[in-house]
């Protein structure tokens, strides 16, 4: 018997394991499809500065018993320049993704997928009109060759561009079950919205029912920087690449060339440090030495840490008015952290912790992620966020299980560490544990002072009763002795009373 | 600003996120390239059904304050023929695991991402030596051209093979913290030793500490064999695919030519179901009836179910004397469930409960979970198992968290429904979630059965002590009264003794 060996494309490995991007039954395809298209829109006016315009309408398309939606999606974003139309929506592994910034999609495999698993359970093409508004209108009919991971071209039509029409339309068919889908589908545009404050989402589901998500703000955070890597997370690999691009002729510019914040001093004495001639020309280092610069870079503490300015996080203003907005808490304190960074990639922590109002009561604390600004809904238990939940002693804070406690973790990098192709949970690497800890413990004492002021207060209204009771009654029946009128008890109650405006909404 | 697309190979992409294949940090990467290439090992004996012999030394090279570490395995498996070798260890997405069998391996992902990882780490070759048996033997020195995914021979030499040498051996160096790594390292291999009772492997740990796990057994479960997609668990493209290539010459004869348990009357009431004429050649199949024979596919529920034949569980025997001889426990229960199947891929599901003995006391119960042989160690929270696990009340079983009770699952399958490319936990698919909760309520009620009649046995002993303590005081008195010998009460004793061997550890 002899074994069988052969090859597999990219596009045919994830077809095969189509579950590991999200794409496990038809419900959740639903969701996924839906997901990596709204997130690719998001980008496509977020790298151009555009407050989104996204238009999402999934209907049923009639004929069999199996449900076949057919899924479009428009926005305003950049566009696609013509020539890449084919092979950014009908190949795997070709986008624009692939640089050190911070976008939503992270794999530039989202958007190809929804399309395969259309094609594999409806076997149609799928139709993308793309403008970069500078340029006509390229329409085109694509399909997928799964095998060798091209696009197939079926048809290809240039449409002039009057109105000078900037965007990018989608629209193909697939298998679904919206039914079972829906209140993932909901709670995620939502959940976008809220950490989208400047985005319009439209939604039209399959039984015509129009849900908007209209903005707050045209403000716009600053499009995402590119970012040169910064020499904590270069690898062997890296530094051979740069080595095999880089013009530069000796050590000191290379290092002030291609990484982040190394300036001149940085890197003399980083050359100094890793025992490298600071006038060898690049190409001229051995594998050795290579391996030995990789190893110094890891090591020098002298380095700036990774700059965060590329970094486009909420901030505690939107994220307090998000979370006021949709729960309408009783309570809530949010706290951003201080640029960090992970092998390095620089990262931003933002929490926020609500009480009360419409935060429900699950018989412990309710959880909402996002990263990079999208939400994520799926296998909370295995994501940091709840594990650093998890490891706090919430007795600490006052908090027991029955109270409405939400806590909302946000996590902005240029790499953010999925465990999941799916972008479903982070993974629990220690700065980013710590971060997160950090910021909820933080949140966490306010509450407290909160909780336990809140306690006093209640304390305080029953004492308060108490005296409103009986001191009107004292002061009748002493007056009535004397022979007087009775005094005006309502000035000394308000004396003694410590507290105002107990048990009301608290938006601090 | 115009934004940059490209594409990335497979093996770039794999780079940029290796920590979706479980290389994710120093420690981590040690625990993953062991398992990755003892798992390929394993399989390679399995699949010519000859008892594994897999010697894994891991040693520390000297130099430097990174640990560096070299990890050299060697297996008497079926061996790589010589001319793919290179393309087996140098290239992602290539390798003999895309068949419909069951196999360790799933993606032909890992061993691969070991030897990338070694290389991004420590610019350093990979050597691998490898002979079918009959040949001479081939050895390597290679390394991943990672930007073009293919494999750069830097050495080829050929050894002649005088003994009949059948197997492999790949060494390479990797940056890794075997520290850190060495709890999950050992209990890996210890679970691994478990399932696998018919394997030797030998572990040398870099101080020289041996670890051996000897094979029960040379007993082997009879190798794998592949088999053709069921028609559940078709899809369009695969339909296409099998089009493409078929010489059948009408659709009677295709369907039974390709798809796994079709005969002839199947056939031809499927054709009939699906309104296909049974004389059409399948190359004259319209799009449209291509998506329509692969909808009737999945609709007609004459089609017999996916035989199991071509699985290889451990059985109940084995499942019981794996946990009996690594916990000893005071009672084991365990349980096959007939095959079943998701989307046409049949799966076999294993469990085991067990009580005492030296199962911890967790304050919950503890999950060890297998997939077709191998132990899932990381991201328990999110797997299917403990997922059912979690749904169960289990105070209607006697158990409370304080119990020292152990659950063992074991999934087999032509494909397991991984979440991830690292193999840690599986999806929680409706059929494997409900075959997981009738196994574990089986188990679950002889477990109860158990704890009920030692509960009742407790209270017998209680009664039989008051027996024991009176009945002859009340005998030496009645017989005193009369002016006899007081009887024999032992007997008596004994007969309304009800339970024996109470408290004593049952094997049964």
């Amino acid at each position: 018997m002899s074994e069988v060996f052969e090859e597999i494309s990219p596009a045919d490995f994830f077809y095969r394991n189509r579950e590991i991007a999200g794409f496990s039954n038809p419900s959740r395809a639903v969701y996924s499809a839906i997901r990596e298209l709204v997130e690719n829109s998001l980008d496509a006016a977020g790298l151009i500065g555009v407050p989104p315009d996204v238009y999402v309408r999934l209907s049923k398309v009639d004929g069999g018993e199996v449900d076949v939606y057919c899924l479009r999606v428009e926005d305003n974003g950049c566009g696609v320049p013509p020539e890449h139309v084919p092979a950014a929506f009908g190949q795997v592994l070709f986008g624009s993704k692939y640089r050190l910034r911070q976008t939503r999609g992270m794999f530039g495999l989202g958007g190809a997928m929804a399309l395969l698993y259309g094609q594999i359970t409806t076997h149609k093409p799928v139709y993308v009109a793309s403008s970069t508004g500078r340029e006509d209108i390229h329409e085109y009919r694509l399909m997928i060759d799964i095998q060798r991971n091209k696009p197939i071209i079926l048809e290809h039509r240039v449409v002039e561009n009057g109105d000078g029409w900037r965007g990018t339309i989608v629209e193909f068919s697939l298998e679904g079950d919206y039914p079972r889908a829906m209140p993932k589908v909901l709670e995620y545009l939502k959940q976008t919205a809220v950490v989208n404050p400047y985005a319009n989402i439209t939604f039209v589901d399959p039984r015509g029912r129009l849900y908007m998500f209209l903005r707050a703000t045209t403000k716009m955070p600053p499009p995402p920087k590119e970012t040169k890597p910064h020499p904590w997370g270069v690898d062997v690999e890296l530094l051979r690449r740069i080595i095999r691009i880089t013009n530069c002729k000796n050590m000191v510019s290379f290092m002030k060339t291609h990484f982040h914040r190394v300036g001149d001093t940085t890197a003399k004495n980083f050359l100094k440090f890793a025992g490298i001639d600071p006038n060898l020309n690049p190409k001229d280092l051995t594998p050795e030495e290579v391996v030995k610069l990789v190893r110094a870079m890891k090591k020098f503490d002298k380095f700036m840490a990774p700059d965060a300015s590329c970094l486009s996080p909420l901030g505690e203003e939107l994220l307090r008015a998000g979370v006021i907005k949709e729960l309408h808490p009783e309570f809530v304190a949010v706290c951003q952290r201080r640029p960090s960074a992970y092998s390095g990639h620089p990262f931003i922590v933002e929490v926020a912790i609500a009480y009360g109002g419409e935060v429900p009561r699950t018989g412990e604390i309710t959880l909402y992620r996002f990263a990079n600004k999208i939400p994520l809904l799926y296998d909370e238990a295995s994501d940091v966020s709840w594990r650093v939940i998890k490891s706090i002693n919430w007795r600490n804070y006052l908090v027991t299980p029955d109270m409405p406690v939400l806590i909302v973790t946000h996590i902005c990098s240029t790499k953010v560490p999925y465990k999941t192709v799916g972008k479903e949970f982070i993974a629990d690497i220690p700065e980013v544990h710590r971060e997160i800890l950090f910021a909820i413990r933080e949140v966490a004492r306010k509450l407290r002072a909160y909780l336990s002021k809140r306690e006093k207060a209640l304390k305080e209204k029953k004492r308060l009763g108490v005296f409103s009771k009986y001191l009107p009654k004292i002061a009748e029946f002493s007056a009535r002795v004397v022979g007087k009128e009775p005094p005006d008890v309502e000035k000394l109650l308000r004396k003694v009373s410590r507290f105002e405006g107990v048990g009301k909404s608290t938006r601090k």
